[in-house]
């Protein structure tokens, strides 16, 4: 993917960003299926205009090899891939640029260029795909909505960081932190992708050693050589990288049964500034708090992940799947909780609002939408399907016309084909369905999934992977395009969704004059859903951030007031830092600091994020 | 069970201790079966006999209504349940007594007390079913071998603690821990069992809230009542408590999907010395490190774990189950990994190598034997036993004869009878096998699905509960019994095992001239097992912990040298110290120390656990 240049501004390939008439058409559509005014067609920016301040950093010589100060690669590293990091660089706002962008060839490198950063009291930002949707990988340690960039000193090591905000996002415990923060000689974005290699596979443990900064797609291809699979998809999953799925706890589909990268790591290792720190690999233990649940949600605060040991698995052959269509959202989610209190354990369990069908295009009658998925390496699920179907049907849900039922997964042959759909998995239906090497997954392996719960649903696919490139045109066309995510039990889901609808709703309406919500659960669990909303409203040029501000502090404050977590798998960063705060146990933040303080005595990792 | 007087120095109800003629036979059958040389008969204590130091302590008079220092209560609080504990106690050596006894009512009085002790500089020892067999609950912070007091200044809270040994299990850091080391004005064990209430079902999310002092019999009870269950069987089930569960990361048997209490935890609330520290109720999250990771582990070190909110289910209707013999262990741990690494999800799949089925009375001839059960409250799990089954016999096992797979359970009906095994499960079959609230389990219902696994099982249950009783008979005959746990990847298994075999046994014979090591798995996980080994060796009268310690520590040895855990699910406590040392990653002690300050400044919980 090298080879094919990435957007400096934008998600993903630069040569995906539309045309004029693309975006045009894409304005058109949403003045009149969402009733916007008429949207301007801006224009992106282009990087020979963009301008990056003066690095205010010099590396010594020994670590020059790996590390750079040209614009092309400080521009690259500022921002993560957030609606309001769009609007930033849609703008051509690169002032909070790192002064340096260091890219370790291997563990040494790490280690030297954080001894040094600790001596020169220079903040350092590991970075590995840069999709964080969070602020979790800027070195703007200042109010994230105003992209404010460090206020350094001199590198002497005396002062304080100015710039830090107070408003709602970047707050909290402001005159404590102040007190305690570090200044800062600049900011060094610690870059992983050199380290992309799958190092080792244990296939009796089916376990295999993987590097930190490889991305989805190149873990895919190096585990296919052995017949396995990681099967953890998160959305981001061909621009992120595992180490940032480790630093940040990220959910992937397929997943209700293994939804976390949590459940994966076996083994965890982390430079810190104070040394390595790995912990033992094993498939279980009962020895103390346990040290991978320390580093999994670090953030980058304790330290650069290099390495894990995951638990992977052959290829699922074995695959079922169907769509249920139901009348009501709360028939829908009646069903869904059934299904998974039911233990069935569905690989997909994804439930989709009216508003979220029509989104994705799979339905445009007000019907809620409930996508399941089985699957296996080893047996046929069919029946885990008929039985998830049965209970689906006994709350009003009515099986969706297509193939997707009616020819389900063979027991050993034909493997996972429900055809039809444009004809994408005939490739994979020559051998047996278990665990032939020769069948390597193509790219859209990730979504077979989705893409395959119905003759109805083709766009699903290009829905869960391409929408991230959705997003740039719609900053383009002065339409907000955001998303939250939450976990909240059963007993409490109604009263916040309610709540959110007229937080989130009014505040749209008030801010925007007009606005989208939908809602869909991308992970279910026995005690409660992970619902996952998706909002869409007409901003002004130039007043975005603050338009956008507004919008996320009511989102957010109705989570937590509601009993629910500020975020299931988008992680805290700097974004969800106030929030995350009133969500963290009394004291949790701070005994966590404490213990920070033991790997990271200078306070140079990541500093801002989770804690101030 | 209060009116059950339990044993002050063995487990479990005084009156199951058995007499003369029965202790005999026991001794014959070992001397017999094992080739161990002659056994004494030795007297088990009186309580009259026994004497504590005088309390060092005399508590204010606000905590009186709630303190005791009544010789029974402290005699009855010294020690848990280990190998180790039981000699102390048979010999009558409660020097390391608590100095109080604290039983409070409510979490007020917990608060009290804690901040009572801070000032005072009071040790406080969290203390639920005080079934720890790692000196997780004893007052004594010495050497966990030589059962010394701790030799405690006047309570000015100046001076050192002394009589911390620097042997195999005790030591580690000794310069520095002692620099850190506070004084303590005594010792208060602060029992948790009067908070013993689920406090309240919450049926939609399929939770309960449950306070941490209820035994595992008085938490089913009361969830029966709600037709629910939490299915969580540690081997202490009947006198262990949640709190200590949870503090321990108690692992439970039915138990593959679901192993340790940690799966069950959705909050918890501890107080501290600082004050309540409570994580949010939450099917899942990605913010920051997990909460509920930092409390599962703690060991009693941050503070007092009041109540939880756990994920309970209805009572499984749908059983299957079966035996499989294999002529070779190798060909058992083969069978085993592959059904695991098929993720089938048995409830219960526990391999035992033949000395453990000789041992339990399930096989006689050399066959390892493989126990398989699957369950679910809404659906048949047939095909899962066949497909595991046929894994199994893909390995060479033998199906054995009996009613285990021949009437596997009906799909809606007859329930989980396989019928014969006693008649014990006939009062079930009356229901329609599914959410009945009139199906209250009685007291055999945690250990059924041993019980039932074939009719040569029968013996089975009693292993599993009743195993604990059989040790206080082999202490007062003069045989060492033990047992130690692991967790070890599939790659390492093998290896590991063989250099138990000559580590552990050869040990044994070098020191008590005899030995007996048995193997089994009590949990299996995708990327390797959990083996748990029982010892028994004869040992001579007064040399009991000498030679149990070269033992244990050429145990502790060989699991860290071959990348095992320390401990599985029997936590680390202070017998487990040391090696926990060595198996944490480099600076997650100084780090979780560092945390535990800011909960626990004074460093009065549970002292000596964990860390220094």
């Amino acid at each position: 993917m090298d080879e094919r240049e990435l957007s400096f501004w934008g998600w993903g390939y630069a040569d995906k960003f539309p045309d004029d008439e693309e975006r045009r058409e894409l304005a058109a559509r949403i003045e009149g299926s969402l009733g916007f005014p008429e949207r301007p067609l801006l224009d992106p920016p282009e990087i020979e205009s963009v301008s990056v301040p003066e690095p205010r950093l010099a590396v010594p010589e020994e670590l020059a090899g790996f590390c750079t100060t040209a614009k092309r690669a400080r521009v690259g590293h500022t921002y993560g891939k957030s609606y309001r990091d769009l609007v930033r660089g849609f703008h051509g706002d690169f002032s909070a640029a790192p002064d340096v962008v260091a890219r370790p060839a291997d563990e040494s490198d790490v280690e030297a260029l954080l001894a040094w950063a600790a001596a020169a009291c220079v903040a350092v930002v590991p970075f590995g795909g840069g999709t964080s949707v969070v602020g979790g990988v800027e070195g703007d340690l200042g109010d994230p909505g105003n992209g404010a960039g460090i206020e350094v000193t001199n590198g002497d090591g005396a002062g304080d960081v100015g710039g830090v905000g107070d408003d709602g996002d970047g707050g909290g415990d402001g005159s404590d932190g102040a007190a305690r923060r570090a200044a800062y000689g600049g900011v060094v974005s610690l870059d992983t992708r050199e380290l992309d290699r799958v190092l080792k596979v244990d296939s009796r443990s089916r376990t295999a050693r993987i590097q930190a900064g490889a991305l989805g797609p190149e873990i895919r291809d190096q585990l296919a050589e052995h017949g396995l699979q990681l099967r953890h998809y998160p959305q981001s999953y061909e621009f992120s990288t595992l180490g940032g799925w480790i630093a940040t706890r990220a959910g992937g589909h397929f997943a209700t049964r293994y939804t976390h990268i949590d459940d994966f790591v076996e083994n965890v290792r982390m430079i810190t500034p104070e040394g390595p720190f790995e912990t033992r690999r094993l498939p279980a233990s009962g020895a103390g708090p346990d040290p991978n649940r320390l580093v999994l949600g670090s953030e980058g605060t304790l330290g650069v992940i290099t390495e894990a040991w995951l638990r992977v698995q052959p290829r699922p052959g074995h695959r079922s799947r169907a769509t249920l269509r139901f009348a009501s959202f709360e028939e829908g989610v009646a069903a869904t909780r059934e299904v998974v209190q039911a233990r069935l354990s569905p690989a997909n369990c994804r439930l989709l609002d009216a508003n979220e069908a029509m989104l994705n295009e799979i339905a445009f009658d007000g019907s809620s939408v409930l996508l399941l998925g089985f699957e296996s390496f080893d047996h046929p699920v069919e029946s885990e399907l008929d039985r998830a179907i049965e209970i689906g049907e006994s709350h009003g849900g009515e099986l969706s016309e297509g193939p997707a039922h009616e020819q389900p997964d063979g027991a050993e042959d034909e493997g996972d084909d429900t055809a039809g759909d444009e004809g994408r998995d005939g490739d994979e239906s020559t051998d047996d369905g278990r665990t032939d090497d020769r069948r390597v997954d193509d790219g859209d392996e990730a979504a077979e999934g989705e893409e395959r719960d119905g003759s109805e649903t083709d766009d699903w696919r290009s829905s869960f992977f391409e929408a991230p490139y959705r997003y740039n045109a719609l900053v383009s066309i002065g339409v907000m395009a955001d998303t939250f995510e939450t976990a909240v039990t059963w007993d409490r889901f109604f009263d916040l969704h309610e709540a959110i609808q007229e937080s989130v709703g009014g505040t749209m309406q008030e801010v925007c004059g007009a606005g989208f919500l939908s809602c869909r659960f991308t992970h279910v669990y026995p005690d409660g859903p992970a619902p996952y909303y998706t909002l869409l409203a007409p901003v002004e040029p130039g007043r975005e951030l603050e338009q956008w501000r507004a919008v996320k502090q009511a989102a957010s404050d109705t989570l937590i007031e509601h009993g629910a977590t500020i975020t299931h798998h988008h992680a805290v960063g700097r974004v969800h830092r106030e929030h995350y705060g009133q969500e963290a146990p009394a004291g949790f933040r701070e005994g966590f600091r404490e213990l920070k303080s033991t790997y990271d005595p200078a306070g140079i990792m990541n500093p801002g994020v989770l804690i101030e």
